[in-house]
């Protein structure tokens, strides 16, 4: 298996080294910013290529994990290659990738990336797409050299996907940055809360999110909800949020 | 150390069980509802009693576990006992003991508890106040012996630490409940999105949430809200949600 990589931020970093691991060869690392190439390429024993005609042509497979507005115009680059091409957006449609490689599709990982964190991708859900059933066949052996979950799901449901995850990772972590503030202001370690922030992630793991709600919310505990719309009265936003999130959980409760 | 158990729901419950297997004797169980006591009692070996004049008047410690409003009621129940008396609450102040037992305070294990799910307390944070020092150290020495994470917070810092835990706990597993409601409503698996909730929660271990926050909001990317709000047309709440987390992720970048 050969592999161009194109892109040089998290997601790009993370499949890199896993496909390398997995005994791909990483011809070429290609990115807007060549020192970043440069870094990716030293790690996974590719060349760092400048200039589009540097482009090895004879790849299996060209992925690529840059942000979402630039995908067009790379895909427009790749016309002439012999391999398939892969994005790995979870908000960009596989249509941007029309004429693209001798068969395009999606690689989308359900996952959020850190540089400075390690992820195990067998655990990492893969979100598959081809434009044909071949192609589709031949990225789901591409994902399953990463991954145990690989699930073929099309572009309306990997937007819904994408949306999704923005609440239950994107919003949760802002939510435990508010806690921390709260903490901070009040002379307490966010140390207190990290065992409850694993718990709430853990429970469902195997548990449905509605039956394990537990607080002032779902209890009607008006006199609780009351005093922490007090203790939150010099912001008017978190206010908000509180009343906005409490009336949810109330109303969804069964 | 014996110990009278007053109250039977999910903290009563775990905490009781929890010190039974420290070797403390629990010798009574009291509720509201006396079949949940019975439940109780037959778990940690102990008498449920009905009545407050079956209260044995010689246990160590009296621990209040049951919803906040009724905990006044019962500490007045409690101004003849010879041990201390313990309420277990987040919201409620020490001071609705006043008069109880041979001293006072308050042990507030800061975990989400479920009924069905086992919690190791060994690493729930336990956060005690007593209302002199000698009667402080009692409850630490108590605490201690279910948990390596014993904190002093007064009644105040309480507050806000389970203001703080709404957030973190309750309101981050209700954008866990809109994001499987999103999912289902387009034939798509939770699964897909449970190693991300994980990992999530895990990335806050050791990080600073506002330095691992991800997603279209700190990234600007506003072709990416623009079409999260328009799957979002059809309700108007989860628009305003994802509006006011958005811009509130973006201010608090740094």
């Amino acid at each position: 298996m050969k592999i161009v990589c194109i892109g040089s931020g998290n997601v790009a970093t993370h499949l890199s080294i896993a496909f390398k691991a997995m005994g791909a060869d990483i011809l070429q690392v290609w990115s807007r910013d060549h020192r970043n190439a440069e870094i990716l390429a030293a790690l996974t024993k590719a060349k760092p290529i400048r200039k589009w005609d540097e482009l090895d042509l004879s790849a299996d497979c060209y992925i690529i994990a840059v942000k979402d507005d630039a995908i067009p115009e790379i895909a427009a680059q790749l016309t002439g290659v012999k391999g398939i091409v892969i994005h790995t957006s979870g908000a960009t449609a596989m249509s941007v990738l029309t004429g693209a490689g001798s068969g395009y599709g999606v690689l989308y990982p359900l996952q959020t990336f850190s540089r400075t964190k390690a992820v195990d991708l067998t655990k990492v859900p893969l979100c598959i797409e081809g434009d044909t059933p071949a192609t589709e066949d031949k990225i789901s052996a591409i994902a399953h050299l990463l991954s145990h979950q690989v699930s073929v799901v099309n572009s309306e449901q990997r937007k819904i996907l994408h949306l999704a995850a923005v609440f239950a990772c994107n919003f949760s972590n802002h939510f435990y940055q508010i806690s921390s503030e709260l903490l901070a202001q009040h002379q307490l370690k966010f140390d207190l809360l990290r065992p409850l922030i694993m718990e709430t992630a853990e429970k469902v793991q195997s548990a449905s999110p509605a039956d394990v709600q537990t607080g002032p919310a779902i209890r009607e505990d008006q006199e609780t909800m009351k005093n922490h719309l007090e203790l939150l009265e010099g912001s008017p936003d978190l206010q908000q949020l509180y009343q906005l999130l409490s009336l949810r959980i109330k109303n969804s409760s069964h």
